[in-house]
């Protein structure tokens, strides 16, 4: 698949921080900013700017915060954009200093169907900063159809960038991504629209170039698969599937032989059973990493017995 | 997806008899045979039938020749019945006993589209001794698309019962699986077809659902994914797409727990760079089995340099 437009945005640091509370040292970030600038990729998130009241710093590394010095510290100005994302309740409107004295190149907006209007509020303010926008609908496959509908409506009344589908729960099979693809691409025209995908069911690679054919140019990706439980869309997989000559696999192998083999092993993403089980049965993730922990102490099926019953997400 | 003519083949002790020289012991697989007769699977494949002049019983354990006595010990009928593979040129014709006689209920062909005219011979003698036949076609990402259509023009002649689709390299994409898909359904009128997945690229369960969605309705998956090098398709996540009340997937999950998860550290199926590479690369996954051993001292990058200028397959 060669479409020019197309453009990928990884976000290892930022969603894989989820399993380490962001706790990755610089010069490790460094290497990882440097090895996807190699490879061509196109943005590069390097964590949330989270509300430092209602986030104690001591809490979590860095890239919970990305302060403006410490994304200096690691990235440096070139054809991959750093990219933030914030979470609409956990920002601080006055942490963004105007774009044009910024290293960061996109805000990602993170907001659920509910709270599309604070992600309209919030996404506004940084846009008045300077900076492209994007907002990202989290757990669609938890969304009403007239909720979502309305929301995406309000979004293209919005001069922002760019919009992402997100299947947060790692639900959706090919026949959901292609009708939700159509229906973003409809309603949001004259908008990017992105993917990103949760690997549950071993889906987040196969959606992605679902997507893909649906005409979706914006793919989130990480290095390994890291990011939450079963984590996300493969970096390495992506750019073997993507034939733009831009592209080169071999730094993002380089950094997986260096670093994330062993930080899988340690931190368990990728496809287990209960990350398996809350993704069939459209799920919050939090369940099943409170089972890898080890704090469930029944079985898998009595796992799949109690989420089967259970009414809320 | 609830379509009464989907049927479930279970291969693992067969395809994840690969990882394991069939060492598998009987009380386990007595076990297996069990979990999967209460999960609804309709064929339970227990492993291969070589010639035993060509490969000496006592490098291997017992499911790579599938004794009629064997089979007996772990099996028994049920609605979930026994499905044995042979390998065209590792066959000794004389080890099948007439079908009334046998618990064998299926017996599959395994082939290259080279050695077709091989495989309806062997599957005519089977056939001729009352067994339903499958031929399965592997590595057809490699196949010339006239040699593939000869093939399958000579099997619609055939009064075999079943063919299938085989990715043995984990190469094609949702597309690709489309388009075969479509060209066996095609030329195949009155057979069965089925699909036959491997995981390299993490898209063996996707595949198997295109496959679905495109008519295909034998499907084979193996528990945990086991298979060889990346492995298959995973039942349970099969289990869980599909909707038909017959199935159930908590035997499936205990069965994991007390035996997968700890095979799967050991033996190190599933998600793994080098598995990934052969398959991007549309390799045998030889290399990359040699490689998780240790045989090759390089870097992923060079054994993604070195598959990538070998001519040869």
């Amino acid at each position: 698949m060669y479409r020019p437009e197309i453009k990928i945005l990884d976000c290892t640091i930022r969603d894989g921080g989820l399993m380490n509370d962001w706790r990755f040292d610089k010069a490790m970030v460094k290497d990882v900013f440097d090895g996807l600038a190699k490879a061509g990729v196109d943005y590069v998130e390097l964590g949330y700017r989270a509300d430092k009241k209602q986030f104690d710093p001591k809490d979590s590394g860095p890239w919970r915060f990305c302060d403006e010095e410490d994304l200096r510290e690691v990235a440096y100005e070139c054809d991959s954009k750093v990219s933030i994302m914030c979470d609409v309740g956990r920002t601080d409107y006055d942490a963004f200093i105007p774009a044009s004295e910024s290293i960061v190149k996109l805000v990602r907006v993170a907001t659920y169907v509910k709270e599309i209007d604070k992600a309209i509020h919030l996404g506004k303010h940084v846009k008045s900063l300077g900076y492209p926008v994007s907002v990202n609908i989290m757990a669609v496959s938890h969304a009403l159809e007239p909720d979502l509908d309305e929301a995406l409506g309000e979004l293209a009344q919005t001069d922002f960038e760019m919009v992402y589908l997100v299947d947060s729960f790692g639900y959706l099979y090919s026949e959901q991504i292609h009708y939700l693809a159509e229906k973003y691409l409809k309603k949001l025209p004259g908008k990017q629209v992105g993917i990103h995908c949760h690997n549950n069911q071993e889906l987040g690679f196969a959606n992605t170039i679902e997507a893909i054919i649906k005409g979706i140019n914006y793919l989130d990706a990480t290095i390994f698969g890291m990011g939450r439980a079963a984590g996300n869309c493969q970096l390495e997989l992506l750019l073997g599937f993507l034939k733009n000559p831009k592209f080169d696999i071999r730094p993002v192998l380089d950094l997986i032989q260096k670093y994330f083999v062993k930080m899988k092993q340690e931190l368990r993403w990728g496809y287990e059973i209960p990350y398996a089980i809350t993704g069939i049965l459209n799920k919050h993730p939090r369940a099943a990493m409170a089972f890898m922990k080890g704090v469930h102490g029944n079985t898998f099926s009595e796992f799949w017995d109690e989420l089967s019953d259970a009414e809320e997400a």
